[in-house]
């Protein structure tokens, strides 16, 4: 495939919006086309998925029917937008990927790692990220940070007991896959986070012959 | 687990619904504590589901996403619903269930039979149905039937070419299942229909003791 698949992964609160919206400017102004999608949602058969997901009714959810539903709203994304945007040769940067389901629903619902692998074995059809910037913050801060914003749906409404979890998925991955998963200490300044998030980028479009 | 689990399957207007009335008064009638569900659908979470995968709008569904979709509202609904009334010793009697999505998205949208039950694994918790109940019934007189009574979802809509994979799909399910799926000539007159169906049914209340 010609494009460029980045994707942005981190505990809720981890700044990752700001970040995505500075990379954004940064790609744009460099003169590179770049679709910017999120999960779960990015096509609109995935975003009315997403409506059920992040429903703060839907309570009795169980963590097999929110991780299929995850995968099924990726399946859709994957086929319909990411894999047509990368053969355009166009640099897709998504605001949360199959890392999340791992985090969430692997590590902190308990489903374990391989399970999350095998459901999304069937939504991925073979397509993984060539860079994941991980914005990295304890889940105390970032829950801190997120309440104060706005109110929460179903997955940052989860006691701090669950982010912790989630931060701990993290973790794991940043070991299980140290060449594509880019660590960033988030606890600093926009300008700061911007800087590395830069570094890395610029690593990534030499090596796929961007620039 | 103590109760009895029947499934229903068939293609579509093959009489489902009329033969599923009769079966309930009749088991009703013996005094049993029956429960009924349908898939996809069955509990709130479930329905919720079941209206982005019939909702004649959403034409760009793959069959991926949509096997997905029906695993996802299939999980929910065993874990929430089934599960728990078998535990109660009850006897479920489920609309559709496994069997649709192998003939459905495994045979008729080509994914294979295979993976729709490797997804499956994850949405059926271990159980599977004492006995299942197909409604044997041509596509084209079960169509034709069909639109007769009134406007059709995005399933029922598919062409006909289609609804005869659907129906190449059951009948391997048969030849596969053959002590779990009682076949059943569907085209004749109800009364005749229902006769076949108590016998079975008759047959499998004893086996477990119900009578």
């Amino acid at each position: 495939m010609k494009g460029c698949f980045i994707t942005v992964e981190g505990t809720d609160g981890s700044g990752k919006s700001t970040q995505i919206e500075l990379l954004m400017k940064y790609l744009t102004d460099k003169g590179l086309d770049i679709v910017f999608s999120r999960e779960p949602g990015g096509t609109e058969i995935s975003e009315k998925i997403r409506e059920i997901i992040l429903d703060i009714d839907n309570k009795n959810m169980t963590g097999t029917t929110e991780a299929l539903l995850y995968a099924a709203a990726r399946s859709q994304h994957v086929e319909e937008k990411i894999i047509p945007a990368l053969e355009a040769g166009k640099i897709v940067i998504c605001d949360r990927f199959v890392d999340s389901s791992i985090a969430y629903q692997g590590a902190a619902r308990n489903l374990g790692a391989d399970v999350i692998m095998q459901m999304n074995s069937f939504a991925l059809h073979g397509l993984m990220p060539d860079m994941t910037l991980f914005f990295d913050l304890s889940p105390e801060k970032g829950i801190l940070r997120k309440k104060n914003e706005r109110a929460l749906d179903r997955l940052e409404a989860e006691k701090l007991d669950f982010h912790k979890r989630v931060y701990e998925g993290y973790r794991m991955l940043c070991k299980m896959y140290p060449d594509r998963i880019v660590p960033i200490d988030a606890d600093r300044s926009v300008e700061t986070v911007h800087k590395d998030v830069v570094e890395a980028i610029d690593r990534l479009l030499k090596e796929k012959h961007y620039v």
